[in-house]
């Protein structure tokens, strides 16, 4: 083999070097620690997957899907997110158990990019599925454990923004009724976070003064709990209110839980054109431009799979919670043990004892490796028993 | 959605429900603890990879790869095993901190299949890989740490082949001089593990009796140390004297292990038709009609990447790993809390408490959660403080 793509990867593949490495194994144990101590249950589902089962009921753009033909002619993808085939699992094997369901999970998702040097086109999600129970309690319960797991992980500061989409289209709908196409053009501003495009998108409208101001309103309705008996006030419907109502008593179960510190409310939230149904929220840290994590209700999943169940659930961004958290105290140190044929049971007889104290111990002949290796700082301490090594006898 | 593929995966794809779930990580951890304790260090590559890399300089057969075409033309494969895209990783990125290395991996490989009911086409691998040391140290190390990574993970019973793929060829070169193709026919029948039609080809040659001979003893070199001088005896060329006197200083040094009671030899061992270069050996367990695990030594692979190495390594069948500890003790206990809105505070702190002292918790509105759920053995214990609820004051 002799070609100029030798040691390229894909567009939007990466390899994990070892340091790299051993800081996401630790914030994906702390994470998963954090979730089974609440009894959510791990399991794992293919990489590979039907498009025209878990593929359309996913989330995800068709254009973001990595797709390739089996030998029955069927086109499959590679899994762009976990929620889908959870669900399709929760809807099959696991029905027999009874809802509620905590079902947990982590491992790569695959997203096709379209430009060198942009995001990942592949990456890990950790992250947990509440399916079967539509209670508030659930949402809260869910909220509640992000914050844990995040704590776990070991960041100290984060918030997470909560919203509830029924408010946004319920002010959609009272203002501009059954002219669907506004609305979403609206929605999509806000999806996008285009905030100077709605702007101008109102001055085009011909709804009265009074619809404009409250729309502009909606922009500014972020903040302290405080914010949600301001948006109730401006609105008249019964969805608004009631979603209002749902995340006043939310935010009732999360003082129980005494986690409002890292929690704030943005009632223009929408994180999906379509996807959730409910309560929803995305995870920002201080030190990352994008979002760390996200989640919310989304009940409509579940019935695609002929299962009527609401559902709830989150997901974390590992290799983003690694950046956020940038410990830098990972564990790598090494030994070195050079031997040679004559000091070699003597050598492995050291190794031996130090790997029973819990070291980490390379055991190597001394006339194999090379002077580099030796300079570099991959090891932390040396212990020479060669011939003309510092600690021969 | 409707359609008849609803709930279904794709040929040789498998869901892992919790319970198995917990088996493999147990034994994953088992493993991955072992391995760190000599100085290995983790690395992770991505799941795709090109075909006219990484793909063609795979061990396994272009039939069995999962293949898909990306935006700019070029053919991508799922990897097929680890070793590959390790080489590519340690011929570029850590070529500069001086050979040797000692690398290890634990993820999925994938091999595409053409029946159902068949092989998994995703199973999960972890292994090492030994790169740049060519001395029988190395060789000794990764059967050793072999031997202490299965005996970690909980087996008991085991039994590690090893064979030299220099005495075969040197065998057969010897017999049959530069006819390549009668040589690589017995290697093929070999490879195969197919004695019967090794026998039935040996009488189709013109070889003189003592040749035929001497090929049917090759067939019954196996067993203990002693096999060594036996195989010697038969042979008068240099490249089976040599794989021999390797095989005996292997033997000298895995007694200063200390696990030669797991090693036996197959002077007949293949593995592969054309990979290994050196000592290769192959794991079984009795509970286990299939190969658990295997590795040797193989020093084309480097070379390949333009890095003149050397190179030995393992890898593990995670699946059938667990398959045969067959772990009854998986710790999946939870406890359920009952609530209901007069006693979630309570219920709360109760919850709190036992996480603290680490159990696992599910704190669960009542009127949320069906009979059958109830019902079944999800649950190690029940605390029901709802209005009715056995505990309920």
């Amino acid at each position: 083999m002799a070609n100029r793509l030798m040691f390229e990867k894909p567009l939007g593949m990466r390899d994990t070097l070892p340091f790299f490495y051993n800081q996401k194994r630790k914030a994906r144990e702390a994470l998963s620690n954090a979730i089974e101590s609440w009894g959510y249950q791990f399991l794992d589902t293919p990489m590979l997957e039907y498009l025209e089962t878990v593929g359309e009921a996913s989330a995800i753009d068709e254009t973001q899907l990595f797709k390739l033909l089996d030998q029955q002619g069927h086109t499959l993808v590679l899994r762009p997110d976990m929620t889908a085939p959870i669900a399709r699992v929760a809807a099959s094997q696991l029905k027999e158990q009874g809802f509620p369901v905590r079902l947990a999970y982590d491992g790569p998702v695959f997203r096709a990019q379209q430009i060198e040097g942009g995001k990942p086109a592949q990456f890990e999600q950790v992250g947990v599925e509440y399916i079967g129970e539509n209670s508030i309690y659930a949402d809260a319960e869910v909220i509640a454990l992000q914050v844990q797991t995040l704590k776990e992980a070991g960041l100290d500061h984060f918030q997470l923004t909560v919203g509830h989409i029924g408010y946004v289209k319920g002010l959609l709908k009272e203002i501009f009724g059954d002219d669907q196409e506004t609305s979403e053009l609206f929605l999509r501003f806000l999806y996008r976070k285009n905030y100077v495009g709605f702007r101008k998108a109102l001055q085009d409208t011909d709804i009265s003064k009074e619809d404009q101001d409250r729309l502009k309103q909606l922009l500014s309705l972020r903040g302290e709990e405080d914010v949600l008996s301001t948006a109730k006030n401006i609105t008249k419907n019964g969805a608004c209110h009631e979603a209002i109502h749902e995340l006043q008593q939310l935010h009732e179960i999360l003082e129980s839980y005494g986690v409002t510190e890292y929690v704030s409310y943005d009632l223009n939230l929408i994180s999906h054109m379509s996807y959730y149904s409910g309560i929803l929220f995305e995870g920002y840290a201080p030190e990352l431009g994008s979002l760390l994590c996200n989640g919310g209700r989304y009940d409509q999943l579940l019935p695609s799979f002929q299962t009527e169940a609401s559902a709830t659930g989150f997901a974390v961004r590992l290799d983003r919670l690694v950046e956020a958290v940038n410990q830098q105290n990972a564990e790598n140190n090494r030994t070195l043990i050079l031997f040679d044929d004559r000091s070699f049971q003597k050598a492995l007889k050291e190794a031996k004892d130090l790997r029973g104290e819990g070291s980490r111990v390379v055991l190597q002949h001394r006339n194999n490796i090379e002077e580099k290796a030796l300079q570099n700082e991959e090891f932390t301490k040396l212990i020479d028993l060669s011939e003309g090594g510092a600690d021969h006898e």
